[in-house]
């Protein structure tokens, strides 16, 4: 990907936020959420504690984002910015459609990058309310919404029922890859959630 | 429910064993499952921390068994032992079955002596891979193989595909409710627990 120049404070700043960000997630993932502290991110990111603290206001706040940017990072990697930006293609094919952006999904969650940090932060949102809320708010809601959308487009084509509530749909492909991951209650694999997406769309009774 | 009389040591035990779960749930849900210690454990029980020694080799053991025990309690508060122990009903209506499982984990899942304990080792399991894996092995896969035998006993009559893998069909309605919960993505309503089963048996496409 080509990059614009940018002009040296510029560059010099975004130098300082990158080293911050994986020093962020390196620290939790190797300490946990309680044990991170500002002090510690500024010392392995080699800035002072001042430079953080003029960009976040709070260590939850740095950890957020940096795991945002890690998520981007990982959605541009893997598909066209277009993509990434507007959400699920739609090829008409909405099985299909599901069952792509679920492997990339996959892909993800098995990447050692992300798996330490993830767990982390996931861990203190099940014990942290608050915390929990962000995490939810700016992480995972956006990217549901991405589903709510592409299932409202089948709505209209014909390929989901017109009195299923989106947002509830979503949930029975998506939460049991969730569950298995933060719960490690079995494998994770395309076969498993292509299965998923057959049964959602298909349902367990006969036809 | 009537109560066998039960000879002066074991009602001595039964009630140390009593007090030692509730301190050790009482605990975790307070200080989390790092910070609680068999000491702290046996200080809040009243008992000397080799009486606990003698009866579990380690603070993990204490806080399963504690937290088995009180799903026990859940489950026989709700239903009759019988059912307790065999597993879903089987009234041969699967949909009103599960449903009306699913109702009772709900009211488990909102029960505010359940709450605190419960996120504290769901939060350890998820960072812990250990301790993870016994939580799984020793609390929920066995709720899980109920909903099998459930679904292998719907297939047989019909009521569900014959091609349909049980142990993943099940995550289509258990899953979305555990998710709710661990990370409070959505409100928890009997309405919910409902409307999961529905889709997953009827499926999102049109019939």
């Amino acid at each position: 990907m080509v990059q614009k120049p940018a002009p040296d404070s510029t560059r010099r700043s975004e130098k300082s936020r990158r080293a911050i960000y994986d020093a962020a997630l390196a620290l939790v993932g190797e300490v946990g959420y309680t044990k991170t502290t500002i002090e510690g991110i500024a010392a392995r990111a080699g800035v002072g504690k001042q430079t953080i603290y003029r960009w976040w206001p709070s260590k939850a706040e740095v950890l957020l984002e940096a795991f945002l940017d890690l998520s981007e990072q990982f959605a541009e990697a893997a598909a066209p910015e277009e993509q990434a930006e507007y959400g699920i293609p739609d090829t008409g094919d909405l099985a299909a459609d599901l069952k792509n952006v679920l492997r990339l999904t996959v892909d993800e969650l098995l990447d050692p990058r992300f798996e330490a940090p993830s767990r982390a932060l996931t861990a203190e949102g099940v014990v942290n309310e608050q915390f929990g809320a962000q995490v939810i708010a700016r992480l995972l809601e956006p990217q549901l919404q991405l589903y709510v959308r592409r299932l409202e487009a089948a709505q209209e084509t014909g390929e989901v029922r017109p009195d299923i509530d989106p947002r509830i749909a979503l949930e029975l492909f998506v939460a049991p890859l969730a569950q298995r991951w933060i719960q490690r209650t079995g494998p994770i694999t395309y076969a498993y959630t292509d299965t998923l997406v057959d049964y959602a769309l298909g349902g367990l009774a006969p036809r």
